[in-house]
């Protein structure tokens, strides 16, 4: 099958690398409005061919749309237009806007939702790697609104990957990434910005940084362009839980605000068991 | 040299582990109040007996304290009653209080203050691991309040480790500290109680979690019986910074409230200069 990916950068360059990898396509045509990525993904043959984007729909049988989440609310439905016969998919961080907004297009059913949960700090072609998706989970959103065969090629595709499926509601999910990815990026950003800020006025800060400071800090280097679409998207559920998270926050300043140490302990007993979920 | 390591947990054992690579040592006595780590730590050779504290300094040329820092202000001074002779060093991640305690004490030159960069989120004896200090930092406190020749024991010590030695004012480590170390864990820990509490109404929250969650709350299964001891004695310095954290991240929520998208792509901007830092 020939296959389309719109945006070729971490996540659909990494998608190319795995579909050459596990040989389940006959040929990748890469769309980027960015030239120098399409040049990139070209060196490093993630991609066969680069196309405008009409012309690689026309040639592919699927077409993957992996760009920035604001792109994609404006070409899903431009793409859709096209696509009898066809099978699209996104790999998108967010989903009841995109969603909602195609509801009554009348390709709807050749529309599969689904969002790889996997990515890194990095961005573009150059970031992408392969055996990325092996092992981990990937959401197919609202299964029923999509065709039969259109869930069956992409439930396949993904399985190939060896990637572990799950289904889930488009507002469901939309929650769930707020708390256990979205979440986690803005609080890696306000850290960084902490420790920035500090370092106006005291150079060597970050002579000490090791290795748990990187690890809660990496995140920061996550691209703006991807993000804020994302957060814009994702607004209501992320205010709701940067608003439980700050109040989780204000308990460990009114333990030592207080001198509660017996309370502080209690904190900490209760996040350690995270233990369970994160080994 | 005979050393006596008192507290043979992560830092304690895993330094044992280092000295005997690279042969700095003839013997390591462990000291411990915890029986079941003094034995875990004879059956994996991390020291060569277990003895009680007394008997361990009388045997011993270098005296390492890697135990708790609240332990540490009642056993520093008991310690250094004992010192004339010998060198006594400790690992702690908070420096201030303990030199107080013993600035008028009449061994407090036999007296080095290092805190060596390296730590993770596991604890006692079973986590120590070989090859741990190599290439990382380590801070020598007050050097001047030291005498000359147990500093150069210590300065050798840590060199022949492979580590950096970064010299440093008690009170501006600790401050560092609060701002690469410590917020780090409250963060962690204050966001696993975030989504641990979303749980309680959403059972599968953690379904989706992937590596940028992991490694935003890994810390958060670190040991609060080590922790709380720490937050206490930096109390004013992490209240510092967990206000300037709290208002980091009032600034993301703010400009979401006002969905003024391009103050949040200004934040995100700042917080990716941590690339400088962190490669």
């Amino acid at each position: 099958m020939t296959v389309a990916i719109v945006g070729v950068g971490l996540i659909g360059g990494s998608l190319a690398l795995a579909l050459k990898e596990k040989g389940l396509v006959k040929k990748i045509i890469g769309v980027d409005n960015n030239e120098l990525h399409l040049q990139t993904a070209l060196e490093r043959q993630l991609i066969h061919e680069g196309l405008p984007l009409d012309a690689a729909i026309k040639a592919s049988d699927l077409i993957i749309l992996a760009m920035p989440v604001d792109a994609m609310e404006t070409l899903l439905p431009l793409v859709l237009d096209s696509a009898s016969g066809k099978v699209v998919m996104d790999v998108g961080s967010i989903k009841e806007g995109i969603l909602s907004a195609i509801k009554e297009h009348s390709n709807r059913g050749r529309f599969v939702a689904t969002h790889p949960m996997w990515g890194t700090e990095y961005s573009g072609p150059e970031a992408a790697v392969g055996g990325a998706f092996t092992g981990k989970a990937v959401v197919i959103c609202d299964k029923e609104s999509s065709d039969e065969d259109a869930v069956e090629m992409i439930e396949n595709l993904y399985q190939q990957l060896g990637m572990q499926i799950v289904y889930m509601n488009a507002i469901v999910h939309d929650v769930h990434v707020a708390y256990v990815s979205h979440i986690s990026h803005i609080t890696s950003f306000a850290l960084a910005n902490t420790v920035l800020e500090k370092e106006k006025e005291e150079d060597a800060i970050f002579e000490l940084a090791s290795g748990g400071f990187e690890s809660t800090v990496r995140l920061a280097k996550s691209n703006p362009s991807m993000w804020v679409p994302i957060f814009m998207q994702n607004r209501e559920n992320i205010l709701d839980v940067l608003n439980e998270h700050i109040s989780q926050l204000r308990k460990f300043k009114a333990s030592l605000e207080k001198e509660n140490y017996k309370y502080l302990q209690e904190l900490i007993e209760n996040a350690n068991k995270i233990k369970r979920i994160i080994k």
